[in-house]
């Protein structure tokens, strides 16, 4: 039994994270944080938490929760992460970090697209992408995992396999990407009020969204050649879910059929991809950590379309997939399987 | 045509009743207010609103918002308007108040309430309240009139034919009010973000709710013996809309034909009241300043239903048939007739 | 391991219960029917269910199904039910029957409110009603159980502590319950459409709907004297979730305290039901087995709030629960626990 | 006063014209058609129109009424509508029709994208279109006019200004579109229901919606070129609002304020469309019979948005706005004036 802490106990991840945590075998969370400083219940923070865990969020330091913990889950804000997790990595435990702020491995590029100079530039090279269906194999051994971003993996684990076999052009790839309001966070803001939201329709951050960069850099590692993307996203009247809706040009014509097979050839060992020829609904992911895949051709366009829960596989469930990595056990632990 | 201002332009109410307001033939807009200082177009704080006015939300003092109108509507929140409203009236022009500030008739009730001591407390009993069902002879004359809260009107507008006809007793009345998330305004809160109130129902404000005293001195008023509720709001996942369901307790059996053509003798010349054997349905009454009501036997227990869309019939929509009332139009102008 | 059927397995409770399932150590799906003759594999009928069984969904006889397993879901409509519960027991299996057909134990009272003769009278006065929180002790040994409604459940666990202390009169209980649109099936109706519920709250059902003499036949049960309530089921515009405010009449006054205490007794050894200070909400219990208890004094007026998710407490989670029992296991497993 | 008729006004189009119609100066609604043979009161097939019309839905035929009626709104099926349209135009009163009929110019399209031989082959080449911004000059003198489809008219505003600029290249243009669910209608299938749609996002039709060949054939007039577009609709958790994000590729590189100039030019005198800098929300449209319209730059991959609501502007909004340039009237009357 592993033990578990987080840090940043209050927002929408951390309450994912905690309810995929009540499952599993071989984890037992031990400590959360929280900035307040009543040391408030846990249900009282998320009352549907109540009767699952009997712990307060403290007010503690990163060394603190290092030294309590085997493993911590970082939910704080960018900035705010690269100041918490060297001291984690040197109070002894292993961080999946959720903020961007170890995402990118260029701390310039991380400047120019979040405007804060990275206080901690040096670990950027060597921390692992925390995608395990790209980079498992890196993942068990690392110290520190960087979690991707939820528009990121949904984008990544949809093109991935046609930009590896290399029947897609890898610039001008147009992404219309829908995501559900919860990726927005619990803070309190105008744009995301019920009222403001519900019986609408919108995009937002047309050409500066922060997840382009990510996209861009594990894409082109992924074919090893630069991929452009041109990232459009755009707000839904739900609670959670993300479809990504991708235009890229084939090089070649190719059939719906070849196109298939390809995915489903590359995510034939990933037990959280799913390629079927039904164009995926983000229902059919709701409070899962599956992806589903399937691609269109729209006379000779090819479409391809992903969909995740943004809270799941797009954060906190691919956060525990990491972490049953670092810890040596079946990635599906506690999602799919329970033994 | 007249000349109106609205005091506090950036909320819902302001909203709607600028939407009434673009199809009325009589009124002209003149004059917007908010605490802003940049003076924003009413475009970039309403944006479907472009189009229709070529206005700017100033800064302004009411004395200035009274001096250049015919017509002030006050959507200011209670204690700024009971600061702001004496002000527009020595000024000259008449107001239509939509904050709670001068619906109580008893100061000491509105302290016990809201908190306040109310600093205008001499004008509350000669203040007209503006429900035109049930007042519609005193606000054509009035200068001032207190526009009601939304579950207040909806509550009264069900429960006062049968009180006033003395068929259920007066106290003892449970409401059961649901409504939809506009009503708790526009300002961010963690309660009314759209992933915390979606896909959620649950109640509010038990034993505590403002509009309980409002319900309670109107129906006194309508039937002439104190009347006491139990009033218990309750928050949907859904923009906008009131459904009161209510059980009183019948003082003899009645059947609900008796009771159906009770409530349609009661509003025979009431153009917005609408009695029907159906069951009212908050979506019937959407974007309309219609109440719908109907009644069932529930074995011997009388459930009564009200709908109404809470920011016009509830706000904005009973505002604009006050303000027709005061001008001596008929009260359905630009929101069922043209003429 | 124990070999599970699900008779009726394209609707929502049965792909519930198979999410449930699917996590259970204990349980191993093996036979799923449907009156198609296609036999559509399951990922078809539930696309969200892909990857996680591979099993088609047949359209077997109830004795071919009950000779392959030890325990049956039984998820057909009212009427369909009686007919294939017979057969499964001859065959051998024991069932937990999702249906109304075996809830009531008077075929008299059956007929009044479902219009149709039971076609197996003799067996109802000996089913047992299949709601652990009160009737553990009969579910372990029993061979059918009625597993109950979504309201009802919901109803009972919120009025069962002050009617077996005897502090609230047993007669006119008013019930304003509240359900997410999930809860009418999924087959095809104008009333059920996105367009027509969206956006809408209304009232149905009221003085006819089934559930009520469900309600007061456990009720009565519970403290041995005749319960009498008024039932009155609201639709409201959000997936799944049920709270029923429910108002009482107090014997004496009592505290809030009290009246909290009162329950947290009631319910000390239940794992599934959470008494909070807090007023339930549907969003803290969904997708959970739980059901949220709390109470308000509105003035003199008792208020009893109870929260469940109508598909998983309301319907297939007690399913499980049962089925647990049945076999002699924790009832919590593979809900709470997984060892 | 013209005499107006509608076919099939049980539908969701013919809710919102007579919505519409009821506030409108200079029209009188005479006739309503169903196939139903029990002559239902309009207020119990639309609950929402109580009080504001006593008319009946008859089973009419066509003849009968094009002789009651100046002008008919027919809201039939399509290969129903190419029935009745010729027994209206015969009996001698002018028709808007929204169905999709008589909005393709060739009948072999037709025929390739329906599935049908088109009973009604001549009179398509000089039927007008029914878009007034694009063809206003020719619709005053019609007899028939074909009302444009939702996604059509939303796709065609967005692009018409770039296209007849010739500042976008004709082809390989991406429509990623999202409607509301009141764009399917409202017969019950499963794929509409509440249950299904809500908290979900989901693609369908890919390659062969029907709205394509209309987007192309009206944007080919529009730039006097072959237009080939890839259209992708998707389906939102939303009653009502199209958004459509369209991805042409810039012939030569040109600046957002460039852009949006030249649309604020090209609709320079159409009140019904809004140029703005900030990207469209549909709730800023909905209920309206705008089109708001932007543009932004995804470093180098122009993207075009456009927002109405699909049952206003998509369908009965614009039904109506070609009704007034019929009878010669402003063509806001009864949607923005009302003298």
């Amino acid at each position: 039994m592993s033990r578990i802490g987080i840090l940043g106990a209050t927002g929408y991840t951390a309450l994912e994270l905690l309810k995929i945590l009540a499952r599993h075998p071989q984890a037992e969370v031990t400590t959360l944080t929280t900035r307040q400083e009543n040391s408030p219940h846990l249900s009282d923070v998320h009352p549907s938490l109540a009767g699952l865990f009997d712990l307060r969020c403290e007010n503690l330091s990163p060394e603190d929760v290092g030294r309590r913990c085997d493993i911590v889950f970082c939910a704080l804000p960018h900035t705010a992460s690269m100041e918490a997790v060297p001291q984690l990595l040197d109070a002894g435990c292993r961080v999946v970090d959720l903020s961007a702020d170890y995402r990118l491995s260029d701390p310039g590029v991380y400047e120019t697209w979040y405007g804060h100079v990275h206080t901690d530039p040096t670990r950027l090279s060597s921390t692992v992408y925390g995608l395990p269906e790209l980079f498992s194999d890196q993942i068990g051994s690392a110290d520190l995992v960087a979690n991707p971003g939820c528009y990121t993996s949904t984008s990544i684990l949809g093109l991935a396999p046609f930009l590896a076999a290399g029947v897609i052009e890898p610039n001008g790839i147009v992404i219309d990407a829908k995501s559900g309001v919860s990726g927005a966070g619990r803070k309190p803001k105008l744009g995301t009020l019920f009222a403001e939201c519900n019986e609408s329709v919108t995009a937002y951050g047309i050409g500066n969204h922060r997840h382009t960069p990510e996209i861009e850099q594990v894409l082109s590692d992924v074919c090893g050649t630069p991929v452009q993307v041109a990232f459009n996203p755009h707000l839904m009247p739900m609670d959670r879910g993300i479809l990504c809706s991708m235009y890229p040009r084939l090089k070649q014509p190719m059939s719906e059929d070849d196109l298939l097979e390809l995915a489903r050839s590359f995510y034939q060992d990933q037990p959280f991809v799913r390629v079927s020829s039904q164009i995926p609904a983000t229902k059919n992911v709701a409070h899962t950590n599956f992806c589903d895949l399937s691609v269109r051709l729209n006379r000779d366009q090819l479409v391809v379309f992903s969909a995740t829960d943004n809270l799941i596989k797009g954060a906190s469930g691919v956060a525990v997939q990491n972490m049953n990595l670092l810890l040596g056990l079946d990635q599906t632990l506690g999602m799919l399987s329970f033994v």
